[in-house]
């Protein structure tokens, strides 16, 4: 398997801190960004705490959001959609693998659903192509929950981590960066614009989470 | 179980002819509908031969589309997205639980990818919930493929059936009637509104179909 150094763009947040934390347990070198340095830095030491005494783990870092961009040749984009086109637009993500598992939801007295991005012909991931034409984009990961993502489970093998891009290359890594959360390689789930369709289905695991007190996640079956 | 007389609307296309014969061999009688009732009766002719020697299978008859309707107290629809208003308008649906599987998709040479109703607003239920406001729809069975439904084992007992609607009744009718599927029951995945994102995941199957030679499903994770 090949190493990465991966930053983690809103990575003291749920999302962010869980993956980065699968991520470095797997073995790649984490930079877990913030606005906040200090506030990075409380969370890698505790993500490095939680790694304590496993073996083959990668390091763990903090950073600022921008210095972590710098440092990294894969990045993952974990923040809330809410602000995302400005703070992508302000990253040095030229020449990277950019991974987003950004999720543009809404949410009211129904429950959650799909923010309309573009006239329903966008997603977040394309959005983050489209201010950053020299990045390499992918959509990933839009499915594990933070909660078990963070769990005792060695790894989520119950389930898939979908992987939609328009280069081969880039989804091959992430592909393969996905062991480190499932235990195997991430599904290729065909080319960037699927990424409005992986988005907001993430409104229907919530609304399945809070009908049956779970927290769900998805299988591709017959592969 | 409670049995049913369900209409299968485009009952001779393969989404339909398959869902026919799964709720038949479940137990419940099947109206197969079409715009001709002689290609409708030689499809129920053919699936009344795979059902020959199954105990407990219901009885499958044939129909014109609004004939089907006529006789059933559950309705799918499970016609192209082509069309789909005008002939849904058209049918006598009141009073009955609708389900549609609907699933509006494009085609280019990147792949399918969703359709956009109404602006990233609707989908293909919530049109036919506008359509039809004395019925009550469902949505349902997007992502089971013809060629698994038609096939040889007992369920598709690797997948789930995600149901979606308002209605929690007519819901819990159509998560039964998913057990003739699947061997359990379908999981309420929330509000109608949420189609919109269940029908254009189908996308995302037919890419992960054409990458690794399948007849991908999906099934949820930790319920």
């Amino acid at each position: 398997m090949s190493q990465h150094r991966i930053a983690v763009v809103g990575g003291t947040g749920p999302q962010g801190r869980g993956l980065g934390y699968r991520f470095a347990r797997g073995g790649h070198d984490v930079v877990l960004g913030s606005r906040s340095a200090e506030r990075a830095e409380e969370v890698a030491a505790e993500v490095r705490g939680r790694l304590d005494g496993l073996g083959g783990a990668g390091e763990v870092s903090a950073a600022t959001n921008d210095e972590a961009c710098r440092e990294a040749d894969v990045v993952l984009l974990a923040v809330p959609y809410d602000g995302h086109d400005e703070l992508v637009a302000s990253l040095p993500l030229a020449g990277r693998i950019v991974v987003s598992c950004v999720n543009p939801l809404a949410f009211d007295k129904r429950g959650a659903h799909g923010l309309v991005i573009d006239h329903g012909l966008g997603s977040a991931a394309e959005s983050a192509q489209r201010l950053q034409p020299d990045a390499t984009l992918v959509g990933a990961f839009h499915h594990v929950s933070a909660v078990t993502l963070w769990g005792e489970e060695d790894f989520l093998d119950g389930e898939d981590v979908l992987v939609v891009g328009d280069s081969r290359e880039a989804k091959e890594v992430v592909m393969e960066i996905a062991r480190s959360v499932t235990s195997r390689p991430g599904v290729d789930a065909g080319k960037l614009r699927l990424a409005r369709q992986l988005e907001p289905l993430t409104a229907v695991l919530i609304s399945v989470n809070r009908r049956y007190k779970t927290h769900s996640g998805l299988r591709v079956h017959g592969l």
